[in-house]
C-alpha cells in the first residue's frame, strides 16, 4: 500500500485550507498552463490520477467530456468528491495508484495534477496508463519539478552576500524525500526529468510539451511570496501521446 | 557574427590542453551516454555542428560514415582540424552557426556536441536542421545542463553548515551570462530544459531520449573533483528524429 497522507486528520484539515482546495482550479497558479495542454474533450473519455475533490473531474464534464473517472487513494478526499458531485457521467473509485490496474483502450486522456511525485514506480504507472489510452490518447500532467524535489533538505539557505539559495544538493540521487508539508513525514519521490521523460518514452509514449511553470512578473506583483519560483520553478508539466 | 571565443589566443591555448583536447573523445566523461545515443552510422551522410579538431569528424568515418561535414565558427580549430585529416570524406567548413543555412535533406545524422548555449537562437538552428535531415534522420547532442548554465554566478557558495551549494538563482531568467571558463567574458546563453526540448518540438522533431550526465561512483572514486557534478549534472544529452 502506498502512502495515503491525504487520509492523516491534520493533513486533511491543514490541505482542506488551502486556496487550491477553497476555490478550485482557478486558484491553482498552474492551471492555466495545464488546461493549455488538453486537447478538447468533447465526447471523450477522462481519467484523472489523483482526483481528490473531483474539480477537475467536473471541470471535464462542464468542458463536454462524455466520462470521467476520478481515482484517488484517499477515502476522505473522495466523499467530499461524491458529497459535491451530482453526476451519473462521474464515477469515483478508491484505488492505490501504486497497484493501478485498467482496462486496455478504455480512456482518450489521462490527466493528473500533482500527484506522481507521490509514486515509487513511476515506470509500472506509465506502462498502465499508456495501454489505457486509446491510439493518438493523451496524457497531461504536473508535478512537483525535479529541481524543488532534489534537496535533501528542501528550505532555501542564505549565502554569505545574503542572497537566498536554493539547496540542489542532490539533483542525481533519485529516491524518497522525508519533507514536512502540511504534516510531519510526507514522503514524496525525487526523480530526475530524464527519468520522468524516457519513463514515458519506454512506456511508449511521445512526448509532444514540456513547460516548466515559474511566475510571471504580474504573478509576482500579486503574491510576493513567488519571487522564490522564479529561482527554482515548482512544478514541472508535460504533454504525451500514445 | 556570434562569439568567436575559440579564436582568442589565450582561450586557444587554455582549451587545447583540456584533458578531452589531449587525448580526445574518450577523455570526455560523457562521452559513452552520448556514443550510445547514436545511430549505425554505416553509409550515413553526418554533420558536425562545432566540430573543434575535427575529433568526432574522425571517429564517424572510422564507423563507417560515408560522408562527414565539419562547420565550425573558428578558424583555429578548423586549422587544427585539417592539419590532423586526411581523408576526402571529411570536409570542414567554417561558419557562424547563428547564420547558419543547409540544403534540404542532405544529411541522415546531426551531431553537436557541447557548443549550442553558444547559440542567441537555438529555435532558427533547429528548424534549419530539421529540415536538412533526411526522413528518420537523427540529431543527437550534448549541452551544458540548464541548472549550470543558470546561475548569475556560477561557483558553489557554501551555506551555514559548510556545505558546498550550487547558486541556482535564476533558473527561469533565460539569456546571456558571462562566464569566466578558461578566458574572460565567455558569453553563454541559459535556455531552460523546457525551451530546448519545445524549440524541437515546434521545429518538427520527435524527441526520444534524454540523458542528465553525472558521474556514477567509480567515475568519483576515480576523479574525486566530480563529487560535485552530483548535485547539479554538468551536461543535458538529447536525441531527436525528424
Amino acid at each position: 500500500m502506498a502512502q495515503n497522507i491525504y487520509d492523516n486528520e491534520g493533513f486533511f484539515a491543514q490541505y482542506s485550507k488551502l486556496p487550491r482546495s477553497v476555490e478550485g482550479l482557478s486558484a491553482a497558479p498552474e492551471w492555466p498552463a495545464l488546461r493549455a495542454m488538453l486537447p478538447d474533450l468533447h465526447g471523450k473519455r477522462i481519467i484523472d490520477l489523483g482526483c481528490g475533490f473531483g474539480r477537475f473531474c467536473r471541470w471535464a464534464r462542464e468542458n463536454g467530456a462524455a466520462e470521467v473517472r476520478g481515482i484517488d487513494v484517499s477515502e476522505k478526499m473522495l466523499e467530499r468528491a461524491e458529497s459535491e458531485t451530482r453526476d451519473s457521467h462521474i464515477t469515483y473509485v478508491r484505488t492505490d495508484m501504486e497497484h493501478l490496474e485498467l482496462p486496455a483502450a478504455s480512456f482518450d486522456v489521462a490527466y493528473s495534477s500533482l500527484a506522481f511525485h507521490y509514486l515509487e514506480d513511476f515506470g509500472r504507472l506509465a506502462k498502465t496508463v499508456h495501454q489505457a489510452l486509446t491510439a493518438g490518447g493523451q496524457l497531461v500532467f504536473s508535478i512537483e519539478h525535479p529541481l524543488y524535489t532534489a534537496p535533501s533538505e528542501p528550505k532555501f539557505v542564505t549565502d554569505a552576500a545574503g542572497r537566498a539559495i536554493w539547496p540542489l544538493d542532490g539533483y542525481l540521487d533519485q529516491g524518497p524525500r522525508r519533507t514536512d508539508w502540511l504534516a510531519k513525514g510526507v514522503i514524496k519521490h525525487h526523480r530526475t526529468v530524464a527519468t520522468y521523460f524516457n519513463s514515458l518514452a519506454n512506456a511508449g509514449f511521445t512526448i509532444s510539451h514540456l513547460d516548466e511553470w515559474g511566475p510571471t512578473p504580474e504573478h509576482i506583483a500579486a503574491h510576493p511570496d513567488w519571487a522564490d519560483d522564479h529561482q527554482r520553478p515548482p512544478f514541472l508539466l508535460m504533454s504525451a501521446r500514445r
